[in-house]
């Protein structure tokens, strides 16, 4: 599936893909989704823009694949030692997240787009699959130190801790203050302890 | 503010107004977003494209229009005598609406306008604002009746009983699944009765 030219890690290929995201990027802060066009990003990146177009087929395919490289990074998890620290450290990492500009452009035109375009679902259903497997490594500790019950849901939990923020960010459009962090680790940790959170 | 036009409630210019409606949710069930156009929209509902543009302007303000008149219609508050279980009418309630396809064609739309455009920003978080003032009452009963700790912020607790379907529907893009307003319910009970959503 990799186009013609795109030949090793490093190459010439990568150079352009990174020239041309860190030009979609700054693009999209600059003059906002609407403003940003191929043309714009290719003269920013250096780049011809029919290799832009040969690669990406149009900017929300751009978009889309620079969020799914972002997404390919693994993010430390957190292991405070108790659950609702736990909790609290990945909601703070989501809050922060939506507060910087440059990650927040591109996942703005991501959640967008998903809407109505199959490409950008799959890359953003597939984002929080990878980041909901990979709490739940948390949720096992927890039921092991005996702080969430037996048969605790990971998937369920990880879930919920994150909700209130995407909530409020492309909802409700209300402010995202870190504090919501604390709060809701802690509803989220009293309802595991409880059981309230089973398969 | 009102159009050169339009006159008095039932009037001329209310029946384009209802024909333009039903004609924008037919086009979006058929053809999607981004097959529906203004053009389209005015063949079926059988006025001028000309009035269309003059009254609206654009599809997005045509959309974000007909939501607002559908957000304008006052829900009633469950009252089943528990927290718990007005909390999980409500969850069925917005879980029910955003499964009936033509208000989903609609308020996705605003979802996705609402992030790029200032109208439609308003007109959601309007939407939610309103829903969250109104459901103030059942957390007032809960907190007379000893369900919900003294001082319970009534909006967080509205708040974060929608969050996880919208979070769902819009980020994770997973399944709706009506039992999921028992879960959440159970567990923002919870968290209102031990104190943990306090202003």
């Amino acid at each position: 599936m990799q186009p013609t030219g795109s030949v090793r890690p490093g190459g010439r290929t990568a150079r352009t893909k990174a020239a041309v995201t860190e030009a979609l990027v700054a693009e999209l802060l600059e003059v906002g989704y609407a403003g940003t066009t191929i043309e714009r990003i290719a003269q920013r990146a250096g780049v011809a823009k029919t290799t832009v177009y040969r690669r990406w087929g149009s900017l929300a395919q751009l978009v889309v694949d620079a969020f799914a490289d972002t997404a390919g990074a693994q993010v430390p998890l957190p292991d405070t030692g108790s659950l609702e620290g736990d909790l609290r450290e990945l909601g703070r990492a989501s809050i922060a997240m939506l507060r910087m500009p440059h990650l927040r452009a591109v996942f703005d035109v991501v959640v967008r787009e998903a809407i109505h375009d199959p490409a950008a679902r799959s890359a953003l259903t597939e984002f929080f699959a990878a980041r909901i497997a990979n709490g739940a490594a948390i949720v096992e500790r927890a039921v092991a130190r005996g702080e969430a019950a037996e048969g605790t849901d990971p998937a369920e939990v990880i879930r919920m801790v994150g909700a209130p923020y995407y909530a409020r960010a492309y909802i409700t459009g209300e402010p995202l203050d870190p504090a919501l962090a604390d709060r809701t680790a802690a509803v989220i940790a009293l309802a595991a302890r409880e059981g309230l959170l089973l398969r």
